[in-house]
């Protein structure tokens, strides 16, 4: 019998890592792949975490991935970087444009990373948190596929959507958000459906468009998005910024292409990166304005997005990640049999 | 007795026009404003239209606002161009900067229009649809004054803080929201006030941090963002961007420095602007990708953002704004007394 079992961050990221070598991907992806699932559990984000990796996996599976895919940077003018994944996780296309992207904002001021053709399926907060750590403000936008049903319509067109921003703090931890514009995403919606437990109410409409607290009929209906038709115009935009805008596939197209939801979405990934000090002009110092408003919330006892991430991380990084049995026995199935593995 | 009147928007804006040289603004700001509260009448939104003109007056009334500044464009290098309003309205400052912004964003494929120490009380649909006209895609953020809990709090801190986004489209009117990351405009629980009409449920605090209907209350207390959490950390993004990037006043010394919120609040603002052939980089024409998206809306039934403000256009154009007769009594006032008809 397989028991929980805890292991330190380096020690389950190397564990992911030999997964991916052991189903074919090159060892630069699987290099820039598996620090990412790390990162979701060890900050207690388990839709990004270890479940993740059979849907990568599967991509594969169904010939969808390239898991040898060599990213490539495109062009690099003005204030855009663009950065081709050639059908490969978005990871390893990050990491080769995060370098022009930090240098392009900090001489630039501005600056946009366009991730194209790559497969999506890691959590933003993990990309906005490293320009944070270079000192620069950031948004990240993807679209996923088309789940989610815009205000007032019925049918799953946009998809959940996330948006993240990171702020850099002078001593310590971002600031960080990272949502689905969707009222939940959809990682949650299905472990909902595992676990066996009911919606909340307001999250989804089944296939006839009615409300429904079911998971299985709100994966075969859609999603409702955040906020009303506040929400919903955020979800289009983030259509028509990361997805028209850069040539990509918007997630109507994305579902399409892939005729599945149990895989990562294939389209493109935008990001801004602001440089506060050239934005500020000398006029203030940014970041020191920046605590004004960041302290003024932690001030009246309401808490800043992110916390329960960096709580968990804390922990992590002094105790170690703990995996249900469950857990390591599929880790360990995916490491022994491969792609044979993966229902 | 005064009566009903309707009139062209033409003679709508040279009236108010008028009203602001009277009362001593100069004649390029004068020029610049008018148009900008012609346009909240013309689109039926009423809460940035001829109402917002006596918190106008009064900014100058109270010696806040700088009635003759003359705008000066402090740097436009790399991707960001930094107008300094000199404390005046914003609208003419962004006539400054427009050209220069439109220019950087085709030349850098992404730029920034940074407007620093203006009074804002435009509507920001009015700015992202002029980028709109240009072919560029446009994103738009600003303070307010501290009005609004964070999510999980109880005492004012942020503003009802803007966000708006315009996308053009080919064949007619662009795709463009801006709403309040409050879960109302301030100007909304004005009219609410103003009517004696209690406001719905969720909109608001009171002093107490409880929660109430009652206009006043809610005034005097605070009111809450849009969807939550989530609608919280973007107004908390624009307090940081929008604010402390760009070395300006956040909502709370927007409102500690006025000392009131009857008249519109001093700050700065920030406009990102797209280029969407030079983000497309050849792939796909964006602008046939995003009908896609946009007809793919329409087509289940759904609204897109800015109809009914586009549908009231249509009927202003072809048959004028009809103001009531206090309306129109009130703009006589002004236009005969100046600041002398100012409460």
């Amino acid at each position: 019998m397989t028991a929980p079992q805890t292991l330190t961050i380096p020690a389950l990221t190397a564990k992911i890592e030999a997964i991916f070598q052991r189903a074919r991907f090159s060892a630069a992806q699987a290099a820039a792949i598996a620090p990412v699932i790390a990162a979701g559990e060890r900050d207690a984000c388990k839709s990004h975490g270890v479940y993740r990796i059979e849907g990568c996996l599967r991509s594969l599976k169904i010939g969808k991935v390239n898991p040898g895919a060599v990213p490539e940077v495109i062009a690099s003018e003005g204030s855009i970087v663009r950065v081709d994944a050639k059908g490969g996780f978005s990871p390893l296309a990050f990491e080769l444009g995060l370098p022009l992207l930090v240098e392009r904002a900090r001489t630039q001021g501005l600056a946009a990373l366009v991730i194209n053709d790559c497969f999506h399926f890691s959590a933003l907060w993990v990309e906005v948190e490293r320009l944070a750590a270079e000192g620069l403000a950031a948004m990240a936008m993807c679209p996923s596929y088309a789940t989610v049903a815009p205000h007032g319509g019925s049918a799953p067109l946009l998809g959940t959507n996330p948006f993240a921003f990171g702020w850099p703090r002078p001593d310590g931890a971002p600031y960080v958000f990272d949502f689905a514009t969707s009222v939940a995403a959809r990682g949650e919606v299905e472990l909902h459906r595992r676990a066996g437990t009911p919606l909340p109410e307001g999250w989804a409409v089944d296939a006839e468009g009615q409300p429904t607290t079911d998971p299985q009929a709100a994966l075969d209906g859609a999603m409702l998005t955040f906020g009303g038709h506040k929400g919903s115009a955020i979800a289009t935009m983030i259509e028509l910024l990361a997805g028209a805008m850069i040539g990509d596939l918007n997630s109507v197209e994305a579902l399409d292409w892939l005729g599945t939801t149990a895989v990562a979405p294939k389209h493109g990934e935008l990001i801004l990166a602001f440089d506060p000090a050239r934005f500020a002009g000398g006029r203030r110092d940014p970041l020191a304005a920046a605590e004004l408003i960041l302290s003024g919330i932690e001030g009246q006892g309401a808490r800043l997005p992110s916390g329960r991430r960096r709580a968990a991380r804390v922990i992590s990084e002094a105790e170690g990640i703990t995996l249900s049995a469950a857990e390591i026995e599929g880790l360990e199935r995916l490491a022994r049999d491969g792609l044979a593995a993966v229902p």
